[in-house]
């Protein structure tokens, strides 16, 4: 088991908010982050010791890239499969590519999942319209039509209703491969944030529960309000997902909870093989932050404490127009305000978030 | 009163682990840090925006800094005269150098913190063997005899106790201009560390208490153990001494604790016009750190909640070779490491600090 000593670097794929946090967790264990994005203005330069801008398809830079650090790991999971296999090929990367190629590619996730023996959406392959009209007649409407790659924040995705035009729909989303999935009747949404670390140790963060709008995450707050044995099964199922793919770093894990006549049901929606939005809380409200956490498991360092501080925690991201509230957030007593330094406010981007610990009792 | 926006230059002069911390403070906030300095490998490059590394001195160097960055300030209080005044007259610079001339000069120091009728500890001026001799018969023995300028972890001072050789002592300092101390019979040590805002506003955190061996700071907790209206006095000291300055920022006050029949009596030791080690605590166990505290101040922002997590928070600092205990310090449950990221241990040198946060009931 490869373990760094403070003073090494850790090479990132990406340089937006999440590469950007991950600098800055390193920087506070002393390790150096080598940020690598084609973008030259993306926010994780601005707080890394050093930096490559270059395309993920430039091979001179890739390898400039891997021999000038001593382990790469990634801000987000659709890193192209080439990239992953150069890198693979000259340096340590943590966690292992294959987790990309499994979750990158949604039918093959479901796959892997319900081969754990862990519930899924029920879903169909789609490859054609007779084999959409043929999932649609099997799984009911509504249901949701999804690329199966390269989907993120409700972008390729459509909602298939009572009477939809699936000739359409299919074209809409470009005749790209797809799965069709049912409709789940969740309460609520729920995730599990947590590391593997490279010795196989395991932790998760409370699970939490995350409120959704325009298919972007508007909300999180830990705990999620489910029992302590669903959350327990939760953290659980997140263990044998980690475990299975042999992975290192943090992964988060959405979930639908449906409530039943026996008790809550979970569901597992997505695997994201990287820190993950809903674990931003972590940052004020947990001993270790979500990104310190993924610093020391690709480090090969022990995992830190993930146990929380106050009796709740809340998360809201700033989209959009919605950092304009800096201002009052700032003054605003108690509120961790966090802004990521993007150049230009877009609707639908996300600009920053804020905390919000709450004391108390449970 | 100049107030920045997110996406703002902050200017730092000098490049330490300070100024490393108040990098990522910034960065946490939307706000980019450049850092100036003459050492090229300082910490603080590692996480800043840009960076100029040049002298001082080199008035070319700081007129295109001050042209680069909204705001100035510094994470020690060694700048020299002339570059403070240079930078003032070419950018706005927080805290104001005014501070600087009053703290670079222990006997000014003294002399301002006795005219706003807070105790130090008795003082006379020494710029012969002669003054030196006269200073040692008013103020007894033991005593120390401190450079007025430049000293710091304890450089520039020789303790004299009876029978000491006074001729030897002004020499051994350099027969530079210095003050002798009186002893003062202090039960404990404690700092206040507090921010002033560019509106006035003041907010200090909880009063800790230090303990120094051989002359560097080792261990920080918070709370002190002293009495409520004794935190209260200290805090207020912090005041009267930040409005006093007109400062702006986040200033540390030094100050001894003396056990008398009828109470505590607060002395005032030293006072830093900048983030102090002692306040390092605040990172994990306080809502907003000194860091954060800091760059909103000198933002011209509104400062953060001051709250402290758990019921006590301690603070150890890495030293030297301490800081080969990282593989343990990193396992321990709840310990938050830092580490500096500086190239080279040396003796005395500060290479990291850990912070524990203990939980359950005052």
């Amino acid at each position: 088991m490869t373990s760094l000593r403070p003073g090494c670097t850790i090479g990132i794929l990406g340089g937006g908010q999440l590469a950007r946090m991950l600098a800055k967790a390193g920087a506070r264990l002393g390790l150096c982050a080598h940020v690598y994005s084609p973008v030259a203005d993306d926010p994780a330069f601005e707080v890394c010791a050093a930096r490559t801008i270059a395309a993920f398809e430039d091979e001179t830079a890739l390898a400039e890239f891997a021999a000038a650090v001593d382990v790469v790991t990634y801000e987000f999971e659709n890193v192209p499969s080439q990239t992953a296999a150069f890198l693979e090929a000259h340096s340590l990367v943590r966690p292992n590519p294959r987790v990309l190629a499994l979750t990158q590619d949604r039918l093959t996730e479901k796959n892997f999942v319900r081969g754990l023996g862990i519930e899924t959406a029920p879903f169909d392959n789609v490859e054609s319209v007779e084999m959409l009209a043929a999932a649609v007649s099997r799984l009911g409407l509504p249901a949701i039509l999804k690329t199966r790659r390269f989907g993120y924040d409700g972008k390729g995705q459509i909602m298939l209703r009572e009477g939809a035009d699936l000739s359409a729909a299919f074209e809409q989303l470009g005749r790209a491969p797809c799965v069709l999935e049912g409709f789940v009747p969740f309460a609520r949404e729920v995730s599990v944030v947590a590391a593997r670390g490279a010795d196989g140790a395991f932790r998760g963060y409370d699970v939490c529960e995350n409120v959704h709008e325009h298919h972007i995450l508007a909300l999180t707050v830990a705990p999620a309000r489910i029992s302590p044995q669903t959350a327990a099964a939760a953290v659980e199922m997140a263990r044998k997902i980690a475990e299975a793919a042999d992975y290192v770093g943090v992964i988060a894990v959405e979930m639908f909870v449906v409530e039943e006549a026996g008790g809550e049901l979970l569901v597992v929606n997505e695997i994201a093989p990287r820190v993950h939005n809903s674990g931003h809380w972590t940052l004020d409200g947990a001993v270790t932050s979500q990104f310190e956490q993924h610093m020391r498991a690709v480090a090969g360092w022990p995992l830190g404490s993930t146990r929380r501080h106050g009796a709740r925690v809340e998360m809201r991201n700033l989209i959009g127009e919605q950092v304009d509230e800096w201002p009052d957030l700032l003054a605003e007593e108690g509120a961790c305000l966090h802004l990521y330094g993007k150049k230009e406010t877009r609707p639908g981007r996300k600009m920053g978030h804020v905390t919000r610990v709450f004391e108390g009792r449970d």
